[in-house]
């Protein structure tokens, strides 16, 4: 049993709207909100010797990021925060408002508790005009498959590769590239932080198309020997970069860095290289 | 220190409106948004016994509770369940769906985890038009205040008055009253889930008018000796009834079982029975 296998039963009770993308959608006036909340604790998701403040940006900064993988603009967010010690509250609070001031939202209110290990559940809303809501199930045979950021560079940071470790503790959503491609119309996005090859594989169940990806043009984490940045970038986690198809004619998104690593297909299967790609990325085991 | 000097904590930094009522408001063209979570957790929320569609129930109405307090309709909640067997998923969501299903809301999306102690953070998302909107701020002097349900039934449950164990684990939000109230212009509100007394505290700091309470107008848990009853209708958390006040022309509201326990002061000290009430509540201490 692994987090996705545990999707299941999420379906089986809620339907499978529930898991569709990376943020729900509701109606709001001439806009959409999308809604999304993260939860993250200690053991598993604060590596050790983050600070107080950086454990709070990184909190706000997942939640953006799967806003941004819908293409909307973040506007509030709510943090609770279950507490192993009270004192901490204040430093993961200033680096929680850090974030959304960085871009552009406001903390509008929260929840705390005392909790044996410190555990921080954020929930972040967004708002986008239902035209440049991007999906993830959007994307369309002949599609280019696209990448924004580097994967791969919070698994090498995790693994002590310091000149990376910037990219693990503090990360930066893609905020102001996924509201762009939304306007520029691409046809399915999600973030990577699972891992690029498990994203791949999300968006296939999403869209009952295919993805031909080609390692060598899947940027590398610097630094890195290429052979194990290769596997870092396919399967680490961690990272917010984004992970885009679009039609060829709509890129390049003017503003947006982005690299074409394959192309979306009628055979619905996700290769690399031509071969199948494994299930491989940041799972849960149960 | 407790919950409510850490609340200081939270005013210092993020300031005041984060604080300020039941829910976070956004716009949301015509109406308004109003946004809640909140996090619990086996040790100190979920009492002995209960059963995980219980606990699913429980956990979405908390949230719903929030939502009423401010006149608002439920529309979506997200769930994040931090779970110590993942086997309880299934039981947690189909006690959540019921609940969100009873309230004519939908749970749209949520998180899952592994945790040493079962760990579940909801947020509800509501929407109420702006005239509609009841906030904390609103009391009068001269206003009545009005309690809906019976205070001290939970605590009742608790210690082991088995009538009022329904009560406990199997709390009833006050929907339709908060939406009703909300339409016939109260002019403030919040859920007593922290025990009556904090929570006309909570109104006094929010309105800066006192509060003036007769201990024997405030219905007490049956069956419970009188001056015990007495006090857990003060003092005891986990209730789900509506705290309101509204000018006296406005009472009683058509279907909105209320009683008037009280009257909105110039001084602004709360009281019983004419002496200061202490601060004593649902406190959780650090």
């Amino acid at each position: 049993m692994d987090d996705r296998e545990l999707l299941a039963t999420v379906t089986a009770v809620l339907g499978p709207d529930a898991v569709a993308d990376d943020c729900a959608v509701i109606a709001c006036g001439s806009d959409v909100l999308v809604v999304s909340t993260d939860m993250l604790h200690e053991t598993t998701d604060f590596p050790a010797g983050m600070t107080d403040p950086q454990i709070g940006w990184m909190s706000v900064a997942v939640t953006l990021s799967d806003i941004a993988a819908m293409g909307a603009a973040p506007e509030a967010v709510l943090v609770a925060a279950g507490l192993d010690r009270w004192q901490r509250l204040a430093g993961i609070l200033e680096g929680a408002q850090a974030c959304a001031d960085a871009y552009g939202c406001r903390i509008v209110g929260g929840d705390t508790d005392a909790h044996a290990e410190l555990t921080i559940v954020t929930t972040g809303i967004g708002r986008v005009s239902p035209e440049h809501l991007v999906r993830r199930s959007g994307a369309r045979a002949g599609d280019l498959v696209c990448l924004v950021g580097t994967p791969g560079r919070a698994q090498a940071g995790l693994l002590g590769y310091t000149c990376h470790r910037t990219a693990l503790i503090e990360p930066l959503p893609r905020v102001r590239e996924g509201i762009a491609l939304g306007r520029a119309g691409v046809s399915a996005m999600m973030d990577v932080s699972d891992g690029l090859v498990l994203s791949l594989h999300d968006l296939n169940e999403a869209c009952g198309c295919g993805f031909s990806v080609t390692s060598g043009a899947i940027p590398l984490p610097e630094g890195v020997e290429p052979e194990r940045g290769r596997e870092m970038a396919l399967s680490g986690g961690g990272d917010f970069g984004l992970l885009f198809t679009c039609a060829p004619e709509r890129f390049p998104v003017k503003g947006v860095e982005a690299r074409v690593i394959g192309r979306v297909t009628v055979e619905k299967t996700v290769t690399i290289d031509g071969r199948p790609a494994p299930h491989r990325g940041y799972h849960h085991t149960w």
